[in-house]
């Protein structure tokens, strides 16, 4: 069991983070052997663990950081990210996941709606062990529920080619940035900084989210299927259109329709020409461009955050390094 | 949108399981209206609501009992009933339930996996909203790890034709007591019971779940398919082998094997015929026995309760009421 190898640099983020791994799976207790195994190797599977990454580092501006409750805080939000693959896998009907098999492919759809539920649970177990308040359980279960409608506004949206970049954003804030925000949030708010702090701890953390996401959907399209871990463009394949695409679609919507109109039933072929395609009609270009934005939006809410801390230099590097990478 | 007719005997208790149906619909707020009315038509699909009834009426033993609190935690506890059981029809693969076309049917299992985990956050965002303490939330999530423990221990005995009767509570122990016991402490402990008084509400939670629950797997051994709202035996046709069946099994194990080794290709006269086995191998007349032994337990329990408020009558008459139920 190791974390992965970014985190050599901070040695004392890295510990806390393996106990973070830790706690994660001492949490897990089923009965079931097999989906217990199943989720100990999605644990395990090399997820960067970016967000308790940040709630650690976030924690290191309050004045009353208890270790052992960041740590758990941090395994709390992890477990709840760990629940949403989970049944993100089961929605996109993917077979592989950080090249590893997904648990609906190994153990089914059945096994895969529980075990969901169960780090669901497994989440809220900890937030309401280790929070000092119900202020915290509250806007926790407030994020949940923006996530949950940001997962069922993507679905709405599949297989929609008049989907707008805005629409894209606002499901992505919902998705992905939430998450990151909230790991931001609580982590600072429950170590003890003011409720405006911690906020603009949240603030910061979205501009991540957002960047981190888009740079995401541009790998998809800069990456051989081994780099990602699955199949080049399942998602177009599934009606999910990201934002390279939906720039692409701006400038070459007759050229592209053809192709998306096949749906499901797109050729590997056709996949490798709709990567093309999009490429030549600038939308990865603009991708990262915008990616580059919501960079630059997070770098600049960090350096204006207190030098107390060398949690504040840490930020700054491990931001700049995760929001320019290309795998 | 009208509650059940049963309740009609109990204007103030109806009043209030009103009021909870009506805060649980105001609670769910989708933007994928499709969903949301989906999910509303489960809301309002005839259920009883007899964990919010057990949580309101064991509210009424403390001194400090909140009308507005008591509904939301009523509300709370049977948002996550209804969400354990759109995702139930995931795993069955149920296409009908109390008569309606399930959620799974209707908009596929992509919408139930989200749709039910957005009623599992939305019964958190009440709990963190109404509770009084921490220690209700750190209770409910326990709860609800029991709950999917026992869902997942159920799936693993799915088609064992060795599954005993201690494994059968065991699961219903967890599947659906341990909601019922949630409820009754909830309710006593949130309105300002000693812990100790509240526990023993659950204690009577539990039997009143389980003799709830024998009676549930009895009655589709005695009800037309009409009167259940869904195929006769589908349940065995999982392999979900239920109480009258597995006390058959003790009798006739021989006869019935041949008939249970065939799994989902059972056609409708095979189970017309299991139906018959198990009815003369007096595995329905066990099952009602033990049925009635936890029926007693909890009037027992009940019968000890302090005559302060006359919830104690509508306990006992609602208990025996629903445990003497023929459909």
């Amino acid at each position: 069991m190791n974390i992965h190898p970014m985190w050599g640099k901070y040695p004392e983020l890295a510990k806390e983070l393996n106990n973070t791994l830790k706690l994660m799976e001492s949490t897990v207790n089923l009965k079931n052997k097999d989906v217990e195994q199943a989720v100990m190797s999605m644990i395990h599977s090399g997820g960067k663990l970016l967000r308790p990454a940040y709630q650690l580092l976030f924690s290191r501006f309050g004045e009353q950081r208890d270790p052992k409750k960041a740590v758990a805080l941090a395994a709390a939000i992890e477990l709840l990210h760990t629940a949403t693959l989970i049944h993100d896998d089961i929605v996109d009907e993917a077979d592989i996941r950080r090249s590893l098999p997904t648990i609906r492919s190994q153990f089914g759809n059945s096994t895969a709606v529980y075990a969901g539920d169960y780090l669901f649970v497994s989440c809220f177990k900890l937030l309401a062990d280790y929070s000092s308040s119900l202020k915290s359980i509250q806007l926790n279960s407030r994020s949940m529920e923006k996530i949950l409608s940001g997962e069922l506004g993507q679905m709405d949206n599949r297989y929609n080619v008049d989907m707008t970049i805005e629409k894209y954003l606002e499901n992505i804030s919902g998705k992905t940035a939430e998450l990151f925000s909230l790991s931001c949030f609580v982590g600072a708010y429950e170590s003890g900084t003011s409720e405006r702090f911690a906020k603009n701890c949240g603030k910061i953390g979205e501009s991540i989210g957002i960047a981190f996401q888009i740079i995401d959907d541009v790998l998809d399209y800069t990456q051989s299927p081994e780099q990602i871990g699955k199949p080049v463009l399942e998602d177009v394949r599934q009606g999910v259109y990201s934002l390279p695409l939906l720039y692409a679609l701006e400038e070459g919507r007759d050229t592209l329709l053809p192709y998306l109109e096949k749906g499901e039933a797109l050729t590997n072929s056709e996949t490798d020409k709709i990567y093309e395609l999009v490429h030549s009609f600038g939308g990865v270009a603009k991708a990262q461009k915008l990616a580059e934005k919501y960079t630059q939006q997070a770098l600049k809410g960090i350096d204006r955050l207190p030098d107390t801390t060398d949690a504040k230099q840490q930020l700054l590097s491990i931001t700049q390094a995760i929001l320019a990478r290309t795998n």
